[in-house]
């Protein structure tokens, strides 16, 4: 057998293997799905062993391979993170079950009676990259949601999540689920990733979860439609009515608590009128956290410590401990320079007009809009999703945060008497 | 100036212009977007000469073409259908704006506040065939529900598209929408289509009406986000339990009252029990009606005028007067036959028992389920959402008939007084 046809063969009967299993799943009661959910909890714990073994040989190999600290941080698992894994299941477990729940219905003038019904999408595909948390993430939120999953990590973390799957997937079968619901593809051949993105038959959505350059090659490749979880540019902005103590404190929060996430801002936008009274202020305390400052001509006056920020720098999502800062007019510019430059994830204000405030949230086009608090909040957790599966930054479907109706489609049903059209 | 490059300028421009229009769009009040409708019926019941000039070129080149009648009558405009664009115009006008809906809301633990608010999706585009109807009928929509719109309708129709668009944009602006609002690609080259499907920058949905070879063209080309409106495979089940008078009368109108469309049937699966009873009698009021017959064995053997049916007419969406005819054994084979065979459109069973409407309500994974009605009931209009811009054969954002609901996406606002995160 070739490898190319290796490939195909491994994609396609797992992928077909989980279309027949999402047809079982969709209609199973939430009794049952949540056992199931517990008793993969309760073996994750069990076998930690296991875990940490095929964790060890992956963690050897990126070591071998240079990985950076930061991407060793991300693959390695230990007591607390399987315990966490066990946990975010139980707490998954505990929400109520999107399936079947009326959205809406009526009744029609000549009696016909319409029903709107929550029902599952059927087969996701994830295709992800680095932590392999995410593999029991996922399937906990599928699986809950009555759909089955295929999974598509990344070659570091491969042995981890091979060995996380197939446990979900032994133990989902032995509490009722039918086999199928949670399939790993082994081959991390790009080609292999590359094949699941076509499979329209049996894929109904495909998330990727990862770096652009992942996000990007999904979004031009797939035949299969795909919610985009992309990149997050975002911006705050201190409006000239802020209250500045507040003010540095969503700035220090929303850039330092953790700048390699999508949520973090990557740059700060200040109303010209405060600048002069915050810019050195906040400069002081960001400087302190180790945040290197890139400032256009406004902002070096007031902090010269900051280098000069270039076009390349509105554009940018550094992931990282540096900020860009920029001094505006007005609400009008900030605006205008968010909707220009944001990918539409996450925008914040500071203020105290009502007007201001209003306008932020009524013009920016991005999927959350913060008043007086910080970006960080957007997450499917903190906004009381109970859990995330990602953060859309599209349109269609879901946008922000994705809790448990994001992995769900509806139908109609409609009754009659004996109704025929005219 | 090349042909390539004149493609490209004129596509960019127009989708870039649509991006700035959508912009002003999503914020404009119910009432100004109402007036611009109403405005526009009126205009278009004024120019019906130019209307039908513009249409009169298309017919003229159509039958030099040697087009079909079929296809011929999808082109013609006249009198009535002009006056009734401008009526769905005012149906749309009338209907509630979808718009500012808080879907959602709720209070946080740590005190923010989250609402889930109905936003516009952006710029919508639309790659449709023949009908000039579908022109102002998609604007309408799109328009009310705060969407800029980019058609590219067929070269059959391209006279009287462009006619009714520069129409309908030129009295949206007097109205008060931003120029832009309605733009038309003028190019009736395929490269047109296909560089419109990459634009990601400036459309946020593209929507394909049309036929398979379209619909699959803009599946498998496009980069922006697609809402697949598919064929329509429908079924019809006649259960043991059956009023046959019901059964006779419903598979009449689900397949002869508009064959041509995608919720008629295709193929009638009966219950074995009362195929004796069903199928000659049936068959007798199908052939009247023109119908062509083709069936499995026990079908033939009951009606001998059936023709034998093969695996390829289980598949087929015949849009004539032929329908595929098969006896199962029971529900759990009709049940079967539909999800392998189906598209996933709409599906009907005539039953007096409650398990089986359950089961087939639960079991079938379609966009629209009917129970003692017919599919031809699968529009916007008739179920209840006042209009609909196509019918969604796929499970993400939108699925079935979709309304001015399924031209919107949401926001998620959050209001704090200087929470962070810890």
């Amino acid at each position: 057998m070739t490898t190319a046809t290796a490939i195909i063969s491994e994609v396609e009967d797992k992928a077909r293997r989980a279309k027949q299993a999402s047809r079982v799943l969709a209609h199973l009661p939430a009794q049952v799905k949540d056992a199931a959910l517990l008793k993969i909890a309760d073996a994750l714990c069990q076998k930690e062993d296991e875990i940490l073994a095929a964790n060890a040989a992956d963690m050897q190999r990126a070591k071998a391979q240079g990985l950076s600290e930061a991407l060793l941080d991300r693959l390695a698992l230990n007591f607390k993170r399987i315990g966490g894994m066990a946990e975010g299941l139980r707490q998954v477990a505990a929400l109520r079950d999107p399936v079947g729940e009326v959205i809406s219905g009526w009744r029609r003038p000549n009696g016909l009676e319409v029903r709107k019904v929550r029902v599952p999408l059927g087969v996701v595909g994830l295709i992800y990259e680095a932590r392999p948390n995410v593999t029991i993430e996922a399937a906990g939120l599928c699986l809950k949601s009555g759909n089955a999953i295929v999974l598509r990590g990344g070659s570091e973390a491969i042995t981890s999540n091979i060995c996380l799957a197939n446990i979900a997937g032994e133990v989902a079968q032995t509490a009722g689920l039918p086999a199928g619901c949670i399939e790993i593809i082994e081959n991390t051949d790009r080609a292999a990733a590359q094949y699941l993105m076509t499979l329209r038959e049996y894929l109904d959505v495909l998330i990727p979860r990862g770096g652009a350059s992942l996000i990007k090659s999904v979004v031009e490749n797939a035949k299969v439609p795909v919610i985009e979880t992309a990149e997050g540019n975002c911006h705050l902005y201190i409006d000239a009515s802020a209250d500045l103590d507040m003010a540095v404190k969503v700035t220090i929060n929303a850039k330092c608590q953790r700048p390699s996430v999508c949520n973090a801002i990557e740059t700060l936008l200040v109303h010209q009128e405060v600048a002069a009274a915050f810019l050195p202020r906040v400069a002081r305390e960001l400087m302190a956290a180790g945040v290197e400052l890139k400032g256009d001509n406004p902002t070096r006056r007031l902090v010269s410590d900051a280098k000069a920020a270039t076009e390349e720098d509105w554009k940018t999502e550094y992931l990282d401990l540096i900020l860009a800062v920029k001094v505006v007019c007005d609400i009008d510019e900030a605006i205008a320079h968010i909707n220009r430059y944001s990918t539409g994830h996450s925008e914040a204000i500071i203020t105290n007009d009502f007007e201001a405030a209003g306008r932020f949230m009524e013009e920016i086009d991005s999927c959350a809009v913060f008043v007086n608090t910080t970006t960080r909040f957007c997450d499917g957790g903190e906004i009381g999703l109970g859990a995330e599966i990602g953060i859309s930054t599209q349109k269609i479907h879901a946008r922000g945060p994705m809790g448990l109706e994001a992995l769900t489609s509806y139908k109609y049903l409609v009754v009659g008497q004996g109704q025929i059209r005219s």
